[in-house]
C-alpha cells in the first residue's frame, strides 16, 4: 500500500444523527413551544436527515424542555425517509413512548459508575437490568432499540475511564438487542489514539456498522477524532445542529459536534451524507434566532465567506 | 496493511516554528515595547521551540508593531538551541537582517497574483526577481532561507488557486535556495483532501521534508488538516501561540493555528515535539495578558479541566 493512500479506506456514505431536536434544545435555556419544535423537526427532515431524535419521555420536572415529546411526535409532518427517534429513560417513559409514531428508542447508559448514580440515579448494573426490560416490551412492539454509551473516555467526576470497562458495556448494549451503540465522549477531551484504540479493540467484538460516534467539541478536536474514526470504517455518527447542546453562553462551549462544521468536513472528503447544507446552514440561523444566541458552528460563522471562495 | 494501521506512518517528530512573535503580534492593536518583546521569545525559547520567528525588516509605517526588530534580535537571550528567524521583504530589509545576530531569514510570496499585488505592491514575477538577489546575497553572508508562499487553496481576492500555480511557485522557492518552504493556507478554508493532494503532487518534485504547513483555522478543519499532513509524512508546522494572528476581538476569529492546540495534538499522537506544553500554557496566559485580550486557544482556555482528567 502506498503511504499516500491513509485515506482509501474512508467511507463512501456517512450516516448521520441529527440530535439537535433533543440532546441540544433539553440544555437551552429557553423553552420552545411544540409548534416551535415541530417547525424546527420539519425543516431538519428538510435537509435531508434520515434520523432524527425528537424529544425524550423524561419527567417535566426533570427537563421541562423536552415536556409533550409526545405532542410533538404525533404532530409532526411524518417524512416517511426519516426515523423519527426518542429517548426513554425507563419502563413509564417506553409506555408513553409507544403510545406515539415513535419509530425507534434509545437508552442511556454511562461507563462511569459515579455518572450513572449523579445523572440516572442507579447504578450501572441496576440500569443494565431496567434496560433490559425495556428492551424486551420495546421488541415486542417491533421498535428497534439504540444504545447511548457516555463518558468513553473520562467522566467528570472520575476522570479517566478505562477501555475494557467501556468495551465490556458496549458489548452488553449490543447483546441486550441494541442496533447500534453510540459512543459518546461526554467530556470532549478525546483523541484521535484514543478513539481509534477503542475502534480497534471493540469492532472484535462488535460490527463496525454497529458503532456510531457521539462527539463533543471541548477539547477542539471533535473534526479530527472523527476523521480518525473515518479512517478505521466507521460511518455513523452523531450531530446537532448549530453544536447545540452545550453552553452557548459560557466561554468554552463544549457543544455537540455542529452538524453544520461535520457535514462540511464529509462534502469536502467527498462522503456522501444526503444532506443539503445551504439548507443546513439556514435552519442552523433560524433555530439560533429562535433561541436568542449565536450559532456554535464555524461553517455557519462563515458561510457567506466560503461561498464568495 | 490492516485496514487499522492508517495511523502507522505518522512521523515520530515534529519541527514547530512559532511564528507568535512575528506573524502573531503583527496583528495585535497593542504594540509592545522591545522589552516586552524580548521576554516574550525568551519565554518562548524555554518552551522549548528550536525554531522562533521574532520580527520582520518591514517599514515602520506599514507594520509599527515589528519596528525594531533589529534591537529584539540583538538584545534576546541568545539559546543556541534556537533557530531566531525574520522575514524580509527586499534588499534594504536583508541589509538590516544582516547587521544583526539572525540565524535565517523568511520570504514571503503568493500563489494569488492579486494578492501580490495588493499585499506587496508588485507582481509574482516582479517579486520572484526581487527575492532571487535577496536569497544570493542571503547565501553569501550563509544566511539560510525559509520561503512562504501564501493562498495556496484560495485568495480573499480571486477565490479559489489551482493546485498547478502552488506548485509552480513552491518548485520556484525550492530551486532558488529555500531550505522549507511553508505552505501558507491564507483564507483558512483548506481540507484534508486539498492538503494531501498538493503533498502528493508537490513531494513529487521537493523533498517531502521541506515542506511545511502554515494553517489557519477560519473553518474549523485546522487540526484535521494536520492530521492529514501528518498521514502523508509532512513533519513541519508553523504555529502561533494563543492562535495570534487572526483577530482576536472578530467574533470569527482566523487565527493562525494556536500553538497549545497542535501541542496538545502532538502529544496525544506520541510525535514528539520538545515543547512543555504546560510552561507554553503559562506562556499563552502571559502574552494574552499583555495584549488584552483572551487566548484564542482551546486548550488554554479548558487546561485545569484537562488536567484535572
Amino acid at each position: 500500500m502506498n503511504k499516500f493512500d491513509s485515506d482509501m479506506n474512508l467511507p463512501k456514505h456517512v450516516k448521520l444523527v441529527e440530535v439537535g431536536p433533543r440532546d441540544g434544545l433539553q440544555d437551552e435555556k429557553k423553552i420552545l413551544s411544540v409548534t416551535k419544535r415541530i417547525e424546527f423537526i420539519n425543516k431538519l427532515a428538510h435537509c435531508g436527515y434520515k434520523n432524527i431524535e425528537v424529544g425524550s419521555f423524561v419527567s417535566k420536572s426533570a427537563v421541562p424542555q423536552m415536556h409533550h415529546s409526545d405532542e410533538v411526535l404525533n404532530q409532526l409532518d411524518r417524512n416517511t425517509a426519516v426515523k423519527y427517534s426518542a429517548l426513554v429513560p425507563n419502563i413509564k417513559g417506553l409506555t408513553t413512548a409507544l403510545s406515539t409514531h415513535v419509530d425507534a428508542i434509545a437508552i442511556f447508559m454511562a461507563a462511569s459508575e459515579s455518572f450513572s448514580k449523579n445523572n440516572t440515579n442507579c447504578s450501572i448494573q441496576e440500569s443494565i437490568q431496567r434496560y433490559s426490560e425495556v428492551i424486551h416490551i420495546a421488541k415486542q412492539h417491533n421498535i428497534p432499540v439504540r444504545g447511548y454509551l457516555s463518558c468513553i473516555f473520562s467522566c467528570p467526576y472520575e476522570g479517566n475511564i478505562q477501555e475494557e470497562i467501556v468495551v465490556e458495556h458496549a458489548i452488553k448494549l449490543h447483546s441486550l438487542g441494541c442496533y447500534e451503540i453510540a459512543l459518546g465522549d461526554t467530556t470532549g477531551l478525546g483523541t484521535p489514539r484514543k478513539i481509534q484504540s477503542l475502534i480497534k479493540t471493540l469492532s472484535k467484538h462488535i460490527p463496525i456498522e454497529k458503532i456510531a460516534f457521539h462527539l463533543h467539541n471541548t477539547n477542539g478536536l471533535a473534526m479530527v477524532n472523527i476523521y480518525s474514526a473515518l479512517c478505521l470504517g466507521v460511518a455513523t455518527f452523531d450531530c446537532s445542529i448549530a453544536g447545540l447542546g452545550g453552553c452557548p453562553f459560557a466561554k468554552n462551549a463544549t457543544g455537540n459536534v455542529a452538524s453544520e462544521d461535520l457535514v462540511y468536513l464529509l462534502n469536502s472528503l467527498e462522503i456522501f451524507t444526503g444532506i443539503d447544507l445551504n439548507y443546513l446552514v439556514e435552519t442552523s440561523k433560524y433555530i439560533c434566532n429562535l433561541l436568542e444566541h449565536p450559532s456554535n458552528s464555524n461553517i455557519t460563522n462563515i458561510y457567506e465567506q466560503i461561498q464568495l471562495q
